[in-house]
C-alpha cells in the first residue's frame, strides 16, 4: 500500500503526463521526488526565435515544467503565481537542455522554487524563481 | 523613402515573422509601434496545462512576444535578460488573450517594458515586467 | 459615521505611522485611497550608497512603502510574497523621489501592485512590481 | 604585492565600507570572496514594521548589500539592475540576520546573484536574485 509521499507523486505525475503544453513543446519530465523534479527538453526548430537560437519563452517552458512538478510532488495542488526568469546565456538547435527544481520554503498557502536551466555542457542557460499557492479544501 | 522609426519596425517586423516558437504556439502580432506592441492567442487545446485551463508557460510566451516586439521596435536588436511574471486569473480554452506591452524606460545600453495579459473580457491574466541589453556594435 | 473603506483607511494609516523602518530611513505617506498610496523621500546623506548616488535599497523601501500603503488600504492586513524591481536611472543627494503605487488585481487571498519611482523632474528612477497575501480570520 | 583578485576586494570593501545607508542601517560585512559575500544584521527596534515584525525592505537592504559585496568584489563597478525577493518567514527583534550570496553567472557585461537570507537558526527568511550590469572603460 503506498504511503501519503508515494501518493503525492502519482498524483503529481499524472497530472504532469495530461499537461497539453509540455507535450506539444518537446518538454519531457526525468524525475520527481518530494519538491523538487528534473525535465528535458532537446533544442528543435520550433523552439527558435528570429535571430535562430533557442527562444526565451521555451527555456521559460522548459523550467516552469520542472517548478510544477515539484510544486505538485506533495499531493496537493499548487499553482504558481509569480515566476522570474535570468537568462545568462544562448543555446542552439540540438542542445539538450535540463530543469533542475529545488524547493526552497513551504508553509501550508505558499512554496517557493529555485529552478536552474542548463545545458549538455552543464553550463548554466538561465536561472528562475517561482512561487506556489497551494490550494486547500479548508 | 522610410524614415529610420519604419526602418526600425521593419526589421522587427521581419524578425518577429521568423519567430518558429510562436508560430508553433499560435501567438500572433497584432501591432506594433515605437516602443509598444499587442499580441495575440486564442487559448486552444495545446495551451492547457495538467487541469484544463491555459498554461501559465504560454501565457508567459504570449507576454514575452509582445515584450520581444516592443523592445525591438526601435532597430537595434534587443535581448531579454529578465521577466517576471505574475498570474492573477485563470482562463480556459476558446478565451482571445491579448498582451500589450508598453516601454517604461529606455538608454543607450538597457530598456524595461510592462506586459498586461487580458482575456476578451477585458480583465487583467498576468501581469509581466521584462528587461533587455541592447546589443550594439560600438 | 465612517464607511467600511473608511475604516479600512484609517486601520492602514494605523500601522503605517508605527512603521519604525520607513520614519528611520525618512519616507511619509503623501496619500492613500482604495488600493492606490503615494509615499515620498528625500534623497539624503544616509541614503547615498559606496559611490555617492542614492542606494538601490533606499529606492526599494520607498517603493515598498507605497505598496504596503496601498495594499493594506482595504482593511484586510496585507503580508508582501514577492516584489520585483528594476532601477534604471540614478539619483543624487538632495532630489525628491515619489513613489506611487496602483493595483493591478485583487482577490480574496491574493492581491499585485505596480509602483513607479519618479524624481522631482518626474523621470522615471525604478519600477516595482508586488504581491501580498492577504490575511484573513476564515 | 597584491594579486588582481587581491585587488578587486580591496577596492569593493572600500567601496563598502563607505556605504552610508548599510551603516545607517546596521548591515555589517561578514566576508566577501571572488563572487560571493556574506552580511549581517542584528533586528532591531528601527527595523520593524507596523505590526513589529521585521520590516520587508530591512531583509532586502541586507540581501542587497551580500549581492552588491559579491558583485564588486572582481574589481569592476557592477550596478544592480534588477532584484527579486520572495519573503518566506517572519523574524522578530533581537534576531541575528545572515544573507549569503552566490554568483550564478558572469560575463563581460552582465552576472547574476543569488542570495539566502536566514536566520540564526538556520532557517530561510527571504530568496532573493539579483542581476547587475558591469561597468567598463572600453
Amino acid at each position: 500500500m503506498p504511503d501519503e509521499t508515494q501518493t503525492g507523486l502519482e498524483t503529481a505525475k499524472a497530472l504532469l503526463s495530461k499537461d497539453a503544453f509540455a507535450k506539444h513543446n518537446g518538454i519531457e519530465l526525468v524525475e520527481i521526488g518530494a519538491g523538487t523534479a528534473k525535465a528535458a527538453m532537446t533544442v528543435g526548430a520550433k523552439h527558435l526565435n528570429g535571430v535562430g537560437i533557442v527562444h526565451g519563452a521555451a527555456i521559460f517552458s522548459l523550467a516552469d515544467f520542472a517548478f510544477a512538478a515539484a510544486s505538485n510532488s506533495h499531493g496537493v495542488v499548487a499553482v504558481a503565481i509569480n515566476a522570474n526568469i535570468s537568462f545568462v546565456k544562448a543555446a542552439t538547435e540540438g542542445t539538450q537542455l535540463t530543469a533542475e527544481a529545488k524547493e526552497q520554503s513551504i508553509n501550508r498557502k505558499l512554496a517557493t522554487y529555485a529552478i536552474d536551466v542548463t545545458d549538455d555542457g552543464g553550463e548554466l542557460i538561465a536561472t528562475f524563481q517561482g512561487m506556489v499557492y497551494r490550494k486547500r479544501n479548508s
